[in-house]
C-alpha cells in the first residue's frame, strides 16, 4: 500500500527496496514485513523477487506477509534466516495449512485473534481463539518461542472500547500455557483513519500501553523517530533495557 | 521548589500564584497542589497566606501538600471546596492523626505505600501497606471514593526495577477493597535526575503505562501541553473520553 514500494515492485527497483530495508534494520528493527500489496498482478513473482532483492542485502527475520498460501510458501522457500508467518487466523482449515507450512520450513507464525465471525468484541473472546491458536501450535510441534498472538486491534475511530479489550487480551495471553506464547500488535492499525496530525500521537501511545502491558513485538514503522523514542523509554521502564543517562543514544548505538 | 513560588510567598505577590493557579486550570487540571517548600520559615503562616491567595481565584479542589501536621490542618480549615491530604505514609501513629483531620475536614486522603523501613521494592510489599492505609481508612470511615493510593515511584536513575512493580501495584489496587481505592501517581519523581533533555518523555512514557493499568489521577504540571495530549490520547484509548476527530481541541475546549 506504499507507492513508493508498489512503484518499485513494478519497476522492479532493487535499490528502492533494499535502501528501505536497510533504513529499517539501522532504525532497530529486528525483522522486515515484506508484502507485495493487494494490487499485485502477479503476487507470486512480485514477493519471489521482493524477497530475493532483499536477501541480497540483509540477513533479517522476513516476516512473508500474504494471505494466499502459494505467496506465502514462495515467500518462505526463498528466505535464509528463520522467517515470521504473517498471519492466520482462527479458522481451522486455514491453520492446519499455515502450521503446516510452519513446521515444514521452521517458521515462526503470527496467529490473529480473528476468525469467520470477525473480530471479537471482548477481551475474554480474543482469548478463547487464542487458545484455539495455542492448541494448533501445539498439535504441529510449534514451540511457544516461535507463536506470536496478535489480538487485533481496530482503529479508535470504529472501534473506541477495542483497545482497552485488546491490552486485557496482551496481559492475558501469557496464561495461555506455560510458557506463553509471544504477543505482536500491527500498531498503526489503531490510528486508521484518525486525523494525520493525531495518527502519530496516537500510535506511540498505545504502544507504550502495549508495552506495559507485556507485550513483546509490534509491526511498525522503525524509521518513526519519536514512536521509537517511546518504545524505548517504556522498554527501559519495563526493565528491558539497562539505564544510563544517554539511554537514546546508547540504544542506537 | 519552585523558584518562582518561593520568591512570590517571601514577597506575598499574590498575583504570580494566582496566575499560575488560573493557568493549571485552564491547562485541565482537577486540582491544585499547594506546598509551601521544605526551605519556608514559617510555614503555617506561609500555607495559611498560599490557600487565601489560591481561594480568592478559585473553588478548584485543594491538595494540601506538607508533612507538618499544624501546617496541613491550618491548609484544610481555609479550604472552601474539599480538600485533598497530601499525604499520609502507612505509619500507624501518622495515619492516625492524618485520618482524623480527613474525617474531621472531610477531605479525600492520599496514602503513600511507604512506611518507617522506606519504599518496599516490590508491588506485594506495596500492596500490603495499601491494604493497611484501607484498613485504617474504613476503620476511620473514610469512603473509598476518597482515598487515593499512591504506589511511590522511585526516579529511574535510582531504582530502575521499580517501574513495573509500580504498574503491577495500580493494577492490584483495585483488590484492595470492593469498591475498590483510587489510585494516584506522584508523576515526576520518575525521571527526577534523568537527563533533562529526556525527563518529558520519561514522564509521558510512563504515565501512558500507567493509565493503561488503570491509574485514576497524577499529580503532575497540566501546562505541559505534550504530557497533556498524551494524557488525553491515553484516557481516550482507555474509552474514559468519547473519541471524535479532533479530540484534543474538544478536550481542552
Amino acid at each position: 500500500m506504499f507507492k513508493d514500494v508498489a512503484q518499485a515492485i513494478k519497476e522492479k527497483n532493487k535499490a528502492i527496496i533494499q535502501e528501505l530495508a536497510k533504513k529499517q534494520i539501522a532504525s532497530g528493527a529486528n525483522a522486515l514485513d515484506v508484502n507485495v500489496g493487494p494490487a499485485a498482478i502477479d503476487p507470486k513473482t512480485s514477493m519471489e523477487w521482493l524477497v530475493k532483492t532483499i536477501t541480497e542485502t540483509t540477513d533479517a527475520t522476513l516476516a512473508i506477509d500474504t494471505t494466499k498460501q502459494d505467496v506465502m510458501e514462495t515467500g518462505l522457500s526463498l528466505c535464509k534466516s528463520k522467517a515470521i508467518i504473517n498471519s492466520v487466523n482462527a479458522n481451522e482449515d486455514k491453520m492446519k495449512n499455515l502450521f503446516m507450512l510452519a513446521k515444514k520450513y521452521k517458521a515462526s507464525i503470527i496467529g490473529l485473534t480473528m476468525d469467520k465471525r470477525g473480530i471479537p468484541k471482548d477481551a475474554d473472546s480474543r482469548l478463547e481463539l487464542g487458545m484455539k491458536i495455542v492448541s494448533f501450535a501445539i498439535e504441529y510441534g510449534i514451540s511457544m518461542d516461535d507463536l506470536y498472538i496478535d489480538a487485533v486491534i481496530l482503529p479508535i475511530n470504529v472501534g473506541q472500547s477495542h483497545a482497552k479489550e485488546v491490552l486485557k487480551t496482551i496481559r492475558d495471553s501469557r496464561m495461555l500455557s506455560d510458557p506463553p506464547p509471544k504477543t505482536i500488535l500491527g500498531l498503526s492499525n489503531v490510528s486508521q483513519g484518525a486525523h494525520s496530525k493525531y495518527k502519530g500521537l496516537i500510535n506511540k501511545t498505545f504502544l507504550a500501553m502495549a508495552i506495559a502491558n507485556g507485550l513483546d513485538a509490534a509491526i511498525m514503522d522503525a524509521t518513526d523517530t519519536e514512536l521509537m523514542d517511546e518504545l524505548i523509554t517504556a522498554e527501559l521502564l519495563m526493565e528491558k533495557q539497562l539505564y544510563c543517562d544517554s539511554y537514546l543514544e546508547a540504544y542506537r548505538r
